[in-house]
C-alpha cells in the first residue's frame, strides 16, 4: 500500500439515538431563505433532538475485528481526529492505516449532530472555548504566555497555528452530560461490539455508557479523560482492558494536578474490579513535551502507532 | 474493484474562512464540565467564527481531473450527501466511485462549521425546519396528507423513513446568506479549480461565490436551486456549463412553480452570456416521482450516475 494512501474500502455515516419533540404556540412570520423566495415560516411541530452523527472509514485490509470508536472532548467535535493544526493527517487516518475500522462520532449538541434551538429545552445557554482557555487548559503553555504565543519549552503542540486550532471549537451545553451518555450508547448498538477511545471530558461520558453496555465496550483508551464512572459503576464495565495515556506538564495548574489524581484513583478502582488497566504518563516513557491534544501534536502519528499495537495486542 | 467499495485512497478535512472575533465584558463563572471538576469559566477571549468545514475524499482510481465540491441546501449540513434516510449509500461515496475527487463543505453555522454563541453577532434568532415543512417544502406529498404519511402518488423518496431524515436538520440563521458567500469563496481558494453541485438554497450561496471568483468555478451543477446570482453577476461566472436538475411535483405548490420559473428565467440568463446552461427537469426525460432530495430518492444512483456522465463528458 502506499504510505500517502489511507486505503479506506468503504466510508458512510448515520445518525442514532435521540428523541422526537413537538413545538407548538410559536407564531408564523414571512422569511426569506433567499432574495429569490419570500415564506411563511411556521416554528412549530416535530422534530428530532439529541441525536448523534456517526462517520466511518473501513480499511481495506482490516487487522482488527472489533470497530474503534472515536469520541471527542468537550466543546469539540469528530474533527479533531481528522487533521492537525499545521494541516497533517489525524489519528482517524492512522488508525485506519493501521488496519482499524474506525467510527468517528459526533456526539449530541455537537458538530453534525445539530442542536435543539428550542427556548426552555435545553436549559442553560451554551458556552465556547476561547483562545486563551485552549491555551492554559490544554497545557500549551502558561496563562501568562498567552499574549506572546510563548509556549511550554519543548512543547510538541503546534502552538504558532493555534488560529487554525480554533477554529474546531463548537458549542456545549453543561447540562447535557446524561443525554450524552445515553445518546452514546444509541450510537453504540448501531456500531456493535467495539473498542472505544475517548478525549477529556468523553471519558466522563463514554465511561458511563460503557458501564451502561458492557455488551458492547470490549476495550477502552482513555486519553486524559477529565470525567470517570460514577461509584458503584465500575464493577459493571465489560471492557477487559483500559489504556489511559497522559502527556506532560501536569503539574502546570491546579485542574490536571486534580485530575491527574482522579485518573490514578479511578485506574486503581478498575484494578479492583479485576480489569487490566495500564497507565501511560508519557514524560515517564521518555516522551516528553506533548499537550492535552496529543492526538495534535508533532509525535501523534508515533502515538498512534503505540496505541494501535497495544490494541491489536489484545483484541 | 469491488462493487461494494468506494476505493478512497486518501481522506482528510480543513476548515476555510471566516474571522477572529473579541468578546469582553461577560462575567466569569464557576461550572462544572463533568463530576470531577469545578472550574472558573470565562466567556471572555478570542474567538473563530464563521469559518466552513471541508471533507476530502481521493478516489483511488480518478477519472475527472477536477475536484467535485458539494455544497448542502438550506438548514441541513454535507450529510445530506453521506446517505439516504433508508440507509443507502449517497451522492458522496457515488460520486467518488464514478472517479471524482469529492469535497464536501459544512458553510458557515452548518454542521462541523460550529455557530456563533454570542449574543449580538448574529442579529436573528435561528431557525431549524420541522418534519412538517419537510414534506411539504421538499414536496414529499400534500401538507394535508403529513399526519397520514401519504405521500404523492409514486413518490420516490423512502417517505416511511421521515423520522429519520429529520435527524440531518441544523439550525440556521437568514442573516448569514453574504457571510456563506464569502467563506465559500475562501473554501473553494483552498480547494482550488473544482466543479460545484449545490443543492436548494446552496444555489444562491454557490453562485454569487462562482461569480466573484470566476478563476476557481469551472463548471456547476444546481439541484433545485432557490436563489441564483444578483443583477449584473451573470457575465462574471467563469464556469463553461451549469446544469439545472429538477424533480417531480413542482406545479404542487405555488413556491416551487415561482422557483421553477425563476430558474427558467436564470437558465436563459446564462444561455445569454454565452454559458453552456442544461435543464433537465426528469419528469420530461421520462423519469417521474423524484422529490426536492432526488439525492436520497430510490433511484439516486441512476441519477448520480447521469450527471457524472454529463460532468465527465465536459470536464
Amino acid at each position: 500500500m502506499n504510505p500517502k494512501t489511507h486505503g479506506v474500502a468503504r466510508f458512510g455515516s448515520f445518525y442514532a439515538g435521540g428523541r422526537q419533540i413537538r413545538i407548538s404556540g410559536q407564531p408564523v412570520r414571512t422569511i426569506s431563505f433567499t432574495q429569490t423566495a419570500p415564506y411563511e415560516y411556521d416554528p412549530n411541530g416535530l422534530f428530532h433532538i439529541e441525536q448523534a452523527y456517526v462517520q466511518y472509514f473501513i480499511p481495506a485490509e482490516p487487522r482488527c475485528a472489533l470497530p474503534l470508536a472515536m469520541l471527542h472532548g468537550g466543546g469539540m467535535c469528530g474533527t479533531m481526529w481528522e487533521h492537525t493544526p499545521d494541516g497533517r493527517d489525524g489519528w482517524a487516518q492512522a488508525f485506519v492505516a493501521q488496519g482499524f475500522p474506525v467510527y468517528i462520532i459526533d456526539n449530541v449538541e455537537r458538530g453534525r449532530a445539530g442542536w435543539a434551538p428550542f427556548p426552555g429545552v435545553w436549559p442553560d445557554a451554551p458556552i465556547v472555548r476561547s483562545a486563551e482557555e485552549a491555551w492554559s487548559l490544554f497545557r500549551f503553555g502558561a496563562a501568562g504566555d498567552f499574549q506572546a504565543r510563548r509556549p511550554f519549552e519543548g512543547q510538541r503542540f503546534p502552538a504558532e497555528h493555534l488560529d487554525t486550532f480554533i477554529q474546531t471549537a463548537v458549542p456545549r451545553w453543561l447540562s447535557n452530560n446524561d443525554t450524552a451518555a445515553d445518546t452514546l450508547c444509541a450510537a453504540l448498538e448501531r456500531i456493535g461490539p467495539c473498542l472505544l477511545m475517548t478525549h477529556s471530558h468523553g471519558g466522563e461520558v463514554a465511561f458511563r455508557a460503557a458501564a451502561r453496555r458492557p455488551d458492547l465496550v470490549r476495550g477502552m483508551v482513555a486519553i486524559e479523560p477529565s470525567g470517570f464512572c460514577r461509584p458503584g459503576e465500575v464493577p459493571a464495565l465489560g471492557a477487559s482492558a483500559c489504556l489511559f495515556v497522559y502527556g506532560d506538564y501536569l503539574d502546570a495548574t491546579p485542574t490536571w494536578q486534580m485530575l491527574t489524581r482522579r485518573g490514578i484513583e479511578f485506574r486503581d478502582s478498575l484494578l479492583r474490579a479485576g480489569i487490566e488497566a495500564d497507565w501511560w504518563e508519557l514524560p515517564r516513557m521518555g516522551i516528553r513535551g506533548n499537550s492535552h491534544m496529543l492526538m495534535m501534536d508533532d509525535n501523534s502519528d508515533e502515538l498512534a502507532q503505540r496505541v494501535g499495537e497495544w490494541l491489536l495486542q489484545r483484541y
